[in-house]
């Protein structure tokens, strides 16, 4: 018999659920909601989940075969140096690739521009059946751009509602959304630059310009604040995940996950055809 | 220390690759060129070597960063169940989703019909820096439409000539091209076809449709016997790895991509900002 799997005491699902009275500066960046294990347990732990997260993968994949119009879609938002990359790598990565699509949204383009936000959002989503996984997203269009100015405050302000009317849209047509803060401290944040500079094999992930972020610390977390408040939604809903330990924010993903897909109600599809005819016409042929 | 990676002893660089006086036929699908390990060796091998494809992947990715404009495309082609599922699963799944654009290529719809049949592909190509994968390719353009009929002799008969232009144009803007036939037997398919209808959780993946193409399988090997002999060119090789064993094709696939990867002559950029001035800010921040 293999160890047990060590357990949630309370669902990420609940423990890491905000909503419009969400207050940001409160939530500890180290904490391990729900969690009472450390390191060990919660590597463990992500590890031994990955046959229940592919499983269930595999049957929103499959049930999409047989006209199922059902997705997920998980946003990333986040800090620089957060931990996006290492949720995309450590959770998404363990699930097949056949049934993810993950884009990474970057400054928009001068094409991306001449259209209204949400254009190059809308053709990045996943189609039936499949995970799709938001590297930034339409929120860096209420985040960064009400920070540095690149919007004006009635515009930005107009955004939220867009978001939610889009958002609920999507959830209308089979879209299960989970949107995620990875939540981190400004100390946390300064150990990883520097670690970046410390490695010759990490120097490509450092930009002098995240340092100018950096400096916005404060303005970035009221400008999370607001759009937390303003698009909380029980249909898509945002949870906020601390950060400041890897290994928590990468297995509180992963349940946060298994938790939407378990929500669905998946199950194999049965078979459109005669079995035994077809096991008939196999051994014939 | 860990115990020694069993090793090929000659590459499937080599050992797997065809030209065109290929004859499909005398290649037997059991065997496993190269390597005299078995399952058990060819299991550790492919986890073993995982930690090498990742570092190359990541280096790929970093210097496109930085002006390069590299790129990896791996086009998979074969007979159904002969494995492509698994190869994505197994092989590319261990590398950064970040760092792989996968694209499974179906029917062609109204709207792709409309357009010439190398329109769609290259809307999928890989972008700098990425490995691009391709789940059936512009090949099934000229193998189940040559079986089928589905255009004319004459017409097929430039699409040889207009793949090898693309592909060659596609080499000469800096994308590397693998092109990987997996070779099963039509004994194996019937095995793996049967094993599908056994399983209630395999149902899915069953379509009554496959063995009508399997009655024409003569027709199937005769198709891609005359595509390898008029595109296999020194730029974009075709290799043709046995799959009858899931174990050697996964671990020769891998291994294909990671001397394509390790022949580019990859290293980490060279930071471009002043690295002691960068951490004398951060220490500031």
């Amino acid at each position: 018999m293999s160890p047990a799997i060590p357990a949630f005491e309370t669902s990420p699902s609940q423990a890491l659920l905000v909503g419009p009275d969400i207050d940001l500066a409160s939530i500890d960046s180290r904490a391990t909601p729900g969690f009472t294990g450390g390191k060990k347990e919660g590597r463990l732990k992500l590890d031994a989940e990955n046959a229940e997260l592919s499983e269930l993968q595999e049957k929103l994949f499959a049930e999409s075969r047989f006209g199922s119009e059902l997705s997920l879609l998980v946003v990333l938002q986040a800090m620089d140096t957060a931990g996006k990359g290492g949720i995309v790598r450590h959770v998404v990565g363990a699930v097949d690739p056949q049934g993810v699509k993950h884009y990474a949204f970057k400054t928009p383009t001068a094409a991306e521009k001449r259209h209204d936000f949400l254009w190059r959002i809308k053709k990045q989503l996943p189609g039936p059946g499949m995970i799709g996984v938001f590297d930034r997203s339409h929120y860096e269009d209420v985040l960064i751009q009400r920070v540095r100015g690149f919007a004006e405050p009635p515009v930005i302000e107009e955004r939220y509602g867009l978001i939610r009317d889009f958002e609920a849209s999507l959830v209308e047509s089979g879209t299960r959304i989970i949107k995620v803060m990875l939540h981190i401290s400004p100390e946390e944040q300064k150990a990883r630059l520097a670690e970046r500079l410390e490695r010759k094999d990490k120097h490509w992930k450092y930009n002098p310009g995240d340092l100018d972020e950096r400096q916005l610390w404060d303005e970035y977390q009221a400008a999370y604040q607001l759009a937390i408040e303003r698009t909380s939604t029980a249909e898509a809903p945002w949870f906020v995940v601390p950060a400041d330990r890897k290994w928590y924010a990468r297995m509180a993903v992963q349940q946060l996950i298994i938790d939407a897909l378990q929500d669905m109600q998946l199950s194999w599809p049965k078979a459109h055809f005669d079995v035994e005819a077809e096991q008939a016409r196999i051994a014939r042929s």
